[in-house]
């Protein structure tokens, strides 16, 4: 018998067997064994068919890895009076015909209704919003409608996938926006390479959205299209790889500092990978007040005397005002928190062992972190992970939704710093000083008072900062 | 007493009135004599509130025009013992918070359901398309997705009022298009004006769906917009106000045609309005065989001696073999057919008397025709408009949600006047010769055949002419 595989954590690997079973005592025993065995974990049982001598069953199966689940299979195979009649993978059976759709909020039955929401009594509404085009945010979509753009050129652990590839991350985005915060989203992924395609394709949609989320668009673009479009346009734009990270980090990263008793101004901040989610949380966290942000590429230090940097780097080094160079681990040493946003196992336990106390380790690379969570915990005060299988899941899921609902809410223009450290203030808010703790510095995802919170705080600051019509 | 208005035809201008009213008898009474008295029809009458000495009743009344909606409320308030408290119009009513909503075919109710529609397991999906895109078509929206694309430049009876006028029209196509053929369709108002723009826009937008419906775009920009798209992307791209209009008026002159006896090769026609929907009717039309099309604009025919015809219009001439000249009286004379696509009152009885019999009047300017059919009636043998409150409704939605179902089914690259002309025997079809006549030359929108016998004669035909995948 094999060595046990590690016990699964995530439902990612999901597989439903379809199983012709001999009903004779013990068959399906010896099927839950042999799941057992290739470490699979037993979910739901549905019976599809019974014939006095074979049952059909559809058994759900949650495996730790892709090999495994293609193991088990053949594993069953083997085994006497039982047929495997087919392997599903949950995902792919979740993703047929795609996940969003879009539907009516009326339904049109007969002439009467066709008359009313389309020619000719349309004719009203469209001629009122003409003469009034903020009659728009009432009598349209527009006012609950949200973009989702990407060209697919860096999605989450894939990389340049292009747009096609990114659509099933998109959708999976729409969905969520709709069930935590009851917005349309329209995934929209686009075949535009340059900035310039980029931003003319996606100004020229504006009318549409009451804003836009670009999403898994590469650095250094994505800067670009971020600045040009929030010049061109008179709705918010939102990249939320930099920004909703941004929003989250900063809100971990304040409770996790209160959890060790340290002010955000006197902590110093290492953060490594200076793509779109390292300089947009550097910028936050620099402008939110805390002590000292140094940004590590795969070179070291983003500093003043490095001649390899592109524009947006440079322009971050003034930002933040780093006066050093050097090395990964010259940055670290003495540091007291290190922000991973960068990929797989570039983080030693060594230099771990060289920041100060107290300690804060974000290892946010997905799905495999800078250093496995469970090694590092003996060494640090407070750990999170982008995953969802350990306490403290950094997850972009906690911000976008609550943001778009309240800049949706103030008809907003724009969205600006100001409104993004608001909203990073009402998430960490959200987990009550009393029960914070090493494990508790973010709620989950799913928790109700995550997206009220971050909508109201966003929608306040947004009026108070001018940014409504 | 004033003269009692025409009746009341259409639910196009229903209000809502909120009314108090005394609790004596023959009150309600007084209000359903008033409503009468102006036109209105009575509809439902809902119970707000009751006390002893007061009723509170929303009560529905459809109402010739607008400007008798508002002389009913003043009128209502002059009575004794009713009190208007508030007056609303049912489309706008219907039009709050936009008419379609993007929603998830599945949902997402905690971290597993997550972990699987979303990241990790998302990547596997992502990773399965991007090396094979065909199976963009059954992982993702696309395979049911349409965008509905318009610039405002062109919208039905009201011309150019921009992108967020037109935006309540688009959704009106977007609930037509999930009502009747279950296709998720996407309304995308843009700011573009120039061919350059809007098809750099449509084009960078291509990955997202399986087919393009242009519009409400002015002519003649719209003819080189689809043309442009047609060459640079895989998907059907389908300009409605063209072909849409040229399908639905082809089913209807052959069907006119039987119930007249005159075949299509001896059908002489004459359409007036050289737009989108004129010159994409003419080119239907002379595709199936009509005997002769002529097209006229304002200046008459459009003909090969005309100076002043934009490139579009000179095509169309070399197109049609166009070798006369004239006026629109002078194309008229000795015609069987006149197909009207241009404004209120531009034909003359006068006019209609010198054409051949049979003779055939489509008079589908809307909301006004270009005569009155009630007044052409007794000089023609087959009258159709574009309104609903007359027999043979000539409306695009008899074509473009089975066009689009179709071309989806078939996973189609492009659509081609082979593919339109299908469509057209098989929307004539659905009435069947047995029933046919002159008042019955189109089925209704809501005649359960049509979008499946449509979408079916439109995938054959894709497949035939191998513009399938």
């Amino acid at each position: 018998m094999a060595t046990r595989p590690a016990p699964v954590l995530t439902s990612a690997h999901r597989i439903v067997l379809r199983l012709g079973v001999d009903n004779r005592p013990g068959r399906f025993a010896e099927v839950a064994r042999v799941i057992g065995e290739q470490g699979g974990s037993l979910g739901v049982i549905d019976l599809v068919e019974a014939t006095p001598t074979v049952h059909v069953r559809d058994v759900t199966v949650d495996m730790p890895d892709e090999q495994s689940a293609a193991r088990l299979a053949s594993a069953i195979h083997g085994l006497d009076g039982i047929e495997v009649l087919s392997v599903s993978d949950a995902a792919f059976r979740l993703h047929e015909g795609g996940k969003i759709e879009v539907r009516g909020r009326i339904s049109v039955r007969n002439k009467d209704d066709l008359s009313l929401v389309y020619t000719p009594a349309v004719a009203r509404v469209s001629s009122a919003i003409a003469q009034d085009p903020a009659k728009a945010w009432t009598l349209t979509m527009r006012g609950n409608a949200v973009a989702i753009v990407s060209n697919g050129s860096a999605v989450l652990g894939l990389g340049d996938i292009g747009p096609l590839g990114a659509l099933p991350v998109m959708e999976g985005k729409s969905l969520l926006f709709r069930d935590l915060a009851g917005i349309s989203a329209f995934p929209l992924v686009i075949d535009a390479r340059t900035v310039e395609e980029i931003v003319g394709t996606v100004a020229h949609l504006a009318p549409t959205f009451g804003g836009i989320n670009l999403e898994d668009i590469a650095a250094p673009a994505c800067f670009e299209v971020e600045r040009q479009l929030r010049a061109r346009v008179d709705i918010p734009v939102f990249h939320d790889d930099q920004h909703g990270t941004a929003i989250v980090v900063l809100a971990a990263l304040r409770n996790a500092a209160a959890v060790v008793g340290l002010p955000l101004s006197e902590t110093t901040v290492v953060i490594l990978g200076a793509g779109a989610a390292g300089i947009g949380t550097a910028r936050l966290l620099h402008r939110a007040g805390v002590a000292s942000v140094l940004v590590c590429d795969r070179r070291g230090i983003v500093g003043p005397e490095r001649t390899d940097l592109t524009q947006e780097k440079r322009m971050l080094v003034s930002e933040l005002g780093t006066t050093r160079d050097g090395s990964l681990a010259d940055a670290l040493a003495g540091a007291h928190a290190f922000i991973g946003v960068s990929g797989p196992g570039l983080l030693s336990l060594e230099a771990v062992r060289t920041m100060a106390r107290p300690r804060i380790v974000f290892a946010l690379a997905n799905p495999v972190p800078e250093i496995d969570p469970f090694l590092v915990e003996p060494e640090a005060d407070v750990v999170a992970t982008g995953r969802s299988d350990h306490p403290n899941q950094v997850n972009n899921v906690l911000a976008f939704p609550g943001v778009f609902r309240g800049l949706l809410d103030a008809h907003a223009i724009g969205v600006t710093d100001d409104v993004e450290l608001a909203a990073a203030d009402a998430l960490a808010a959200v987990v009550s000083p009393g029960l914070r703790s090493a494990e508790y510095i973010l709620p989950s995802p799913f928790d109700p008072q995550v997206v009220p919170a971050v909508a109201a705080a966003v929608t306040e600051k947004a009026r108070a900062s001018g940014l409504t019509r």
